[in-house]
């Protein structure tokens, strides 16, 4: 039976008769909480409570089993113990339920026994045209439909939170509260058996009362609908904040052991995040940070931030902290300049940072004044106020009773802002009535400026700095991977490679010889790693020495076959590595990085989600840190950077079509003035 | 005349009588905040107001001149404008004034002849046997003398804090406030004209109500003298955080235009906070976060982390930001898994993240229980806790009443934890009883990982990772620096260089030809950059072909001179740079690096105040991200570092012993499995 997800839905956020199995008198268990709970909606929904030992619940009368209600169920909640999980499932589906919040934990997540019944019961949810959310979840709500089946209240507002950890969101929303952030609407992951993040991004995103999605999550699952999901709301207009947990070793160790969950590389999760446009955060301090930062709808621009202070140290480190981030405080240009020298005194700085240099204390409008300079100049991005702002009010120095004409600037200030350059406030005294006037007009304001400047930072990025192409169709598996077959399987796939021939006598030493042009590369194949074996001889200069190394290498290693190869021009050229490997959640990923030894040593590579066109291949070498080598350099000639784009995406696209391949590497591709040329080729199967 | 600076500190820090010059009437002038501050110290000081037209000022007769007081001066406090700065001064030392903080602005920070003018108040300063902090300050505060100098009021506590900026230091006041640190002594160093920060580190080291300092400083001015000063305090028990800014370009740009300041590189900066053994921070939050760390005590002992939490999600986010910031957090030993698993329930996860799995939830001991397990382990270095803690006291969900038992858990843990292993707690709600009393306890308590992790970060480097050896005597200045006299005057320093000889002529190719071993190298002198312009040919085999490139490039660019080289043998070595820079503030210094195109496009280099000795220049070349490059790798045989350590040194104390060489670089020291050997050489004079 095919499911109408969207109605569904709706009766998941909204259902009419809500009944809650497992709701239980002790105020310890879970049963009770979210009963409690699920009875603040009585206005709107009707609530019934279940238990099998029937009795009283928080005043109500309780049924010992749905089949003794006298109405229709639309939404189960499910907080029966482990063992009771499927006879209260099913029951409630005999009665008519089409969505299902299971709170019920020991299933999924235990094990391969626990996983085996979850999947059986899982199956009967969908036969029966009903949604699951969880198990072992926390519940869901719903602020604007009064639906609230968690045992945890949220601050109304306009963020939809998807959290695969219900202590994570309970800190999110204390965050939010700090902020004037609340919550449109809160469910928790679970082990996502049935509805998983996807459809609750699509679901959230078409929700009037979302503005913005955040995402805790562990595990992307359908990694590919994912991107897919979140670029579709951003692109309406509802921004997405992901705080992707399990980046590191230890991290991924301890989701595997919470949830069962598999965790993708840190560097593949980036890559989906950059290919959705959605930006990604490492904590749940920065998750509310940019969702506070994003309420101004501000269009980024570019990275190039102004730095205004009334105070010579805070613009300092301001400029230290920002850079420090990524982003640019240039020297302002001669206009910009000018226009702030109009609204300051003359003892302020005007280059960047902006230093009023005592007219904030003189003259709070000062502020309003060179901040609207700043608004209208053409070489700022981006404008960040930091330091003494909202101690004018009469702070305990005593010094200043300048009050209301701070306020007033704030006020200027908050309508100056109000959906233009993306701003950030850090002051020592964000408690302030000037500092409360900028937040309440959606200019976020922080305590710290690192804060601030990472707010700022995630503005900045290109909200769709890479996009996720569709997969091919598959193509035949591949069969062999030996060096030969993975370097011809590539070659025909796009990838350039040295002319090469692979040889198992004498005879065809000769022959090979004959037809390709000297000097020569020798390579024994069949061995691990051939060079470390020494089973690789470069610049032979000419046939003599050719057989001399095979004799040589023909005694000391006896290989199966060898591999005679053309010599590239390596003068003037740069050796990159460029990967394929298959992820578990997302698919095909490619990979670029400087090659050789500098790969594993520096760990200068850049990922994206596969397949590639080459004009992405060639933003993904640009990003490289090492990038500088292939432009003109010393008098050296820039290298021919699109065509190792071409290769990259070649390989990407090959790799996307190769299910079936685990991994692939083309290490070195060598780059030089005039091309980019495989030197090497290898393909390990899953 | 020569000054007892301990016993002017002593008249600086508690005088007896204190004149404040400069006293004003008006509310929004420093003079009027400075004589209210300074009046609440009249219980143990005696105090005076000066005005030049008299009057009263906050009650008080004031006098016209400091010449009408009755009693001899011991320490005046100048806030008169500018143009009567320098009669204000000499008034008072007339007077006898040995103290003086001057407040008034506009002399050396404002251009040329404002220094003059400073630089020669200065000269009667001293000569009057008298100190002086600033001018351009803000005053100076000891909160146990009651010596209240600046118009600004900071909590008591045991914090020394020097300061060069007035906003920042009430932004740290403030800081410090939330974290339950207080403030010792307070100067505002200003323009450092004759106190500075070395004098004021070693004074506050000395203070007994002083338990800590800490630093914001743009310009350190004498570098070594600082290096000196903080280590001796750190060595004392005092530890010592510094809050440098001006890193980044723009921030440097800001502090010229806000002080005046010259700002030293952020790496000679870096490498003189290790050097000292102080912790270096970047904003004034991390500076309060670390201070709070560092009221433990606690003797940190490596990077392994424990992560204790009741929360999956927190755990796995503490771990990545862990990992984040350079610490390990490693899968537990077996006997580590064992006691934890003794102290927890059997959903409990015990292998790292330590995840109590609601065993917290059923019995808060079980933290307190966990706790001392990872205090016993062996394999742990730094305990971070995470997440729910402190909300089983009844928070907002109403679920657990277990407040007395978390309460107890809690001063558990603060007893666990004195003068233990680093301990850092993150909280959702840090305000709660629980996570009070671990506060009181001396336990720091974070509301965001990311600040308990930063915390933990500092705390687990080791106080004294290098030293700052003493300056060699100066040795005769060298005269010539052109490639052959600087290669010469290295070799004689110690660097081994490959067999050269410097020609002119034809007849000097032969001899050289005869006298070097071929293959040969070709360089062309006297041009910038000998390899761009095509002036080093590599790989001459044999006395013909060095003929030829001698030919060639004397028509095509007719050098002044050639030297004719040996070829060092390249293979399965890696070229490093190694330079040193006489930097205006900290003297010598040098650097390391990968070397070639590698230095400018990686920026994988170490820096170091010099000189260093070999065992120090090791541990720099092993701290590069390319460190691994120097091990067996492969199959090749690793490499010769300690020889290129020594060549190291050798650079580091020929720099030291030439302040008239303002940079030198050899690039590249070519490191082989053999030894090191320099294949170029650039000296660049001041």
């Amino acid at each position: 039976m095919t499911r109408d997800l969207g109605s569904l839905f709706d009766q998941l956020f909204d259902p009419d008769h809500i009944v809650v199995v497992g709701a239980s008198a002790d105020p310890a268990k879970w049963g009770n909480a979210v009963a409690l709970q699920a009875l603040r909606g009585s206005d709107r929904h009707t609530i019934s409570l279940v238990n099998r030992r029937g009795g009283e619940v928080l005043g109500r009368q309780v049924a010992t089993s749905v089949d003794q209600l006298d109405r229709p169920v639309d939404l189960a909640v499910i907080a029966v113990p482990e063992r009771g999980f499927e006879e209260a499932v099913d029951g409630v589906l005999a009665q008519g339920a089409r969505a299902i919040v299971a709170i019920t934990a020991g299933l999924g997540e235990s094990g391969a026994e626990g996983q085996a019944r979850q999947d059986a019961l899982i199956r009967r949810v969908r036969d029966a045209g009903a949604v699951l959310v969880g198990p072992n979840c926390l519940g869901l709500v719903d602020n604007h439909t009064a639906t609230y089946l968690s045992s945890n209240t949220f601050r109304p507002g306009g963020v939809a939170l998807l959290s695969q950890s219900g202590n994570l969101a309970i800190e999110v929303d204390r965050l939010f509260g700090d902020r004037g952030l609340g919550i449109s609407r809160f469910v928790s992951l679970g082990n996502q058996a049935d509805v998983g993040l996807v459809e609750l991004i699509e679901a959230c995103a078409a929700d009037e009362h979302t503005e913005a999605i955040a995402v805790y999550v562990e595990d992307v699952r359908d990694g590919r609908g994912f991107v897919q999901a979140a670029a579709a709301a951003v692109e309406a207009g509802t921004p997405v904040v992901v705080l992707a947990a399990g980046a590191s070793t230890a991290g991924a160790r301890g989701a595997h052991s919470h949830t069962g969950s598999l965790t993708s590389d840190a560097a593949v999760v980036a890559a989906a995040c950059r290919a959705a446009g959605v930006t990604q955060v490492r904590t749940p301090r920065a998750l509310a940070d940019v969702l506070m930062s994003l309420r101004q709808r501000a269009q980024p621009r570019g990275r190039r931030v102004a730095v205004l202070t009334d105070g010579g140290g805070h613009g300092v480190i301001a400029c230290d902290v920002l850079e420090a981030v990524g982003l640019e405080v240039a020297a302002l240009e001669p206009a910009t300049q000018s226009a702030l020298s109009e609204a300051l005194w003359s003892r302020s700085s005007v280059t960047n940072p902006v230093d009023l240099a005592g007219a904030g204390e003189m003259d709070p409008q000062s502020y309003a004044r060179a901040f609207a300079a700043l608004q209208q100049a053409d070489d700022v991005d981006a404008i960040l106020l930091t330091g003494y702002f909202g101690g004018y009010s009469g702070g305990e120095d005593g010094l200043i009773g300048l009050g209301p004409a701070e306020c007033a600037a704030a006020k200027q200030l908050g309508v100056d802002a109000a959906g233009r350059k993306p701003v950030a406030v850090q002051s020592m005294f964000p408690e302030s009535p000037a500092c409360r006037i900028l937040a309440e007009g959606g200019v976020p304001v922080f305590a710290a400026v690192e804060d601030a400047a990472a707010a700022l930072a995630a503005a900045a990025v290109d909200p769709r700095s890479a996009s996720m192409l569709a997969m091919p169709a598959p193509a035949p598996p591949i069969t062999a991977v030996d060096y030969t077959s993975a370097r011809a399987a590539l070659a025909a796939a796009g990838v350039p490679f040295v002319a090469a021939r692979e040889i198992h006598s004498a005879a065809e030493l000769h022959e090979a010889a004959q037809e390709l042009r000297p000097p020569y590369v020798l390579k024994a194949l069949g061995l691990l790693h051939k060079s470390d074996a020494g089973g690789v001889v470069v610049g032979l200069p000419d046939r003599a020495a050719l057989y001399l190394a095979y004799a040589q290498l023909s005694v000391g290693l006896a290989p199966p076959a060898f591999s005679v190869e053309e010599v590239a021009d390596l003068g003037g050229g740069v050796e990159l590595i460029v990967g394929a490997r298959w992820d578990a959640r997302f698919g095909p990923t490619v990979l670029v990085g400087l090659g050789g030894t500098a790969t594993e040593v520096l760990g200068d590579v850049q990922v994206a989600l596969g397949p590639v066109d080459p004009l992405e291949a060639e933003r993904m070498l640009r990003r490289l840190r090492a990038a500088a080598l292939f432009d003109e350099h010393r008098g050296r000639p820039a290298l021919a950077v699109s065509s190792a784009a071409r290769a990259v995406a070649a390989v990407s696209w090959f790799a996307a079509a190769h299910s079936e391949v685990a991994e692939l590497e083309i290490n070195p591709l060598l780059v030089t003035p005039s091309g980019a040329v495989g030197l090497d080729a290898r393909i390990v199967p899953r």
